[in-house]
């Protein structure tokens, strides 16, 4: 199984409104809930994908309560389109803080979002205990695990280095996906794939430039690093080769999830040994498609065969 | 005690961020909750006047449940300021669906609110026979009762006047504070009094006078209407005379809230058998040191207590 970790899980909460506008009411016309944090996106993927997937990280509350009913509800028998569905495993480490909730208000006018981010809870010295015991413990039987997403208050931001070596010592591949000093320290431990956008790995090297960002963040530690551009598709810089890889066009929606979708896919290529080049094209579809989908953790499967053999993949030049 | 009725009672969310900003992503700086719905704002400021109360309504779901956790918390014992604080008892009815969260985002920036309010959940019609039992029952125990806000699907729009003819049978005087077509339905079943603000009132009699919208709006039915007209008061037409007042200035703040005060004044007077003009400079107060508290259902005392002798009441002429 891919092991999935979400440390800063929340309950997602989408609210439909006619058109937002500011200092007045509005009627919300229709309420949407489902399990949010990175991690969880990422697993709802791979399940799809066909892969068994453990989720970690913490829940409490109420909402905590909401979130783990909805990741119950998730964990069903196959999708009816020839794809046998993952398992969706609930690990969570339960807390006596309450998990965070998030607030995306859709405007229907223009399709535009506006997030509100609740401050995650705290987490105390023994909850944090608890988790590396249970970390520790679904390490034995993990292919791959993907450490995903910010860190709650009360976590050290030392963190993902520690579960970076971790997973060293029990020989599992990880992949980092955050941000800012918990990426900066993540990175030191040598994962063995970053998966920054364009801003993050400027915040971590000062360059603007992807491809030299990328080879700098290599030479920080990542073994390997994956750069998503947006609607510029992905960069890779690896110890066998770099390269870019587009979409054929660009497609509307919501980017909301384009980035999970795509860890979803280097890390289901890693387990089964996909070449780069393969890894990244199904990277990029993966994320071009979970735009077409209407929220993060869902993609567009017709999309997603459809993109899949189109995706322009291009060997870029080796270091100077 | 004073019975209040909550048929579309909220689970009422603050989320404070530095400066909302549409289509951005923000990070909540604070967050609190409290048990919201008019008539449970009433309810929590006849509390802090000494009366007694009971609320009834439905509530359900998860948040139905922190909702009723907060409510306890409320019913207190005294402020520690001189006044006993009377009991608030839960008497709401419980439903299969979830109770609607209302989330107002306060720019610092500015202090200005931005409302988002969720439907309410359906009513069927077993939970809807359980509430009338329950509050035929309850007023057999009490002196008066407010029915408060906004009706929630699955509940007739006739309501209101059931619930009047109800209570006149049990002998009980009535407040409806409403809107819309359930006010208009409502106010022909002759309650003892209503509470429009100029719009509700302009709405239902189609004059833009308050005073003349007033006294349409006892020939349609109420026996006595408490117009509240914002920062200019409060207009009262009754069977004895009618009258305005006005706080001896504006004040800053916000203004949810406000009309819950000045029903909670006004069914004070009403039980204490204040005269009119006393009861009106009542409501203005609390209406005016409502807006100097953070919440809904809360009051600046000291506000109050300076405020209440320095309400100037005017008599207004008769009906032509």
């Amino acid at each position: 199984m891919i092991l999935t970790v979400t440390l800063n899980t929340a309950l997602d909460i989408t609210y439909r409104v006619p058109q937002l506008r500011p200092h007045t009411t509005h009627r919300v016309t229709e309420v949407t809930e489902r399990p949010g944090g990175k991690g969880l996106n990422v697993a709802r993927v791979l399940a799809a994908l066909g892969h068994d997937t453990v989720v970690t990280g913490f829940a409490g509350g109420v909402t905590g309560t909401v979130l783990r009913e909805l990741l119950t509800g998730l964990a069903g028998p196959g999708d009816g389109q020839g794809t046998p569905r993952g398992e969706i495993t609930d690990a969570l480490v339960p807390i006596a803080g309450t998990t965070r909730r998030t607030i995306g208000v859709v405007d229907s006018a223009t399709g535009d979002t506006t997030q509100l981010n609740e401050p995650g809870p705290l987490v105390t010295s023994p909850e944090w205990s608890a988790f590396l015991t249970t970390y520790t413990r679904l390490l034995s039987g993990a292919s791959a695990v993907a450490l995903c997403g910010s860190l709650p208050p009360g976590v050290p931001v030392g963190t993902y280095a520690q579960l970076v070596r971790e997973a060293h010592a029990a020989g599992v591949p990880t992949l980092l996906d955050t941000s800012g000093e918990p990426l900066r320290r993540g990175i030191a431990a040598r994962p063995h794939m970053v998966k920054p956008n364009a801003d993050e790995l400027a915040g971590l090297t000062g360059s603007t430039d992807p491809l030299r960002a990328a080879r700098d963040a290599r030479r920080r530690g990542a073994r390997a690093v994956a750069a998503s551009l947006g609607a510029d598709g992905m960069l890779v810089v690896t110890s066998q080769g770099s390269w870019h890889a587009a979409p054929p066009r660009r497609l509307a929606g919501n980017p909301t999830g384009a980035g999970d979708a795509a860890v979803a896919g280097l890390l289901s290529g890693l387990v089964e040994e996909v070449p780069w080049p393969d890894r990244l094209a199904r990277a990029v579809a993966l994320s071009a498609a979970a735009v077409r989908a209407p929220a993060a953790g869902e993609f567009d499967r017709a999309a997603y065969d459809e993109l899949l053999g189109r995706v322009e993949v291009t060997e870029r030049p080796a270091a100077a």
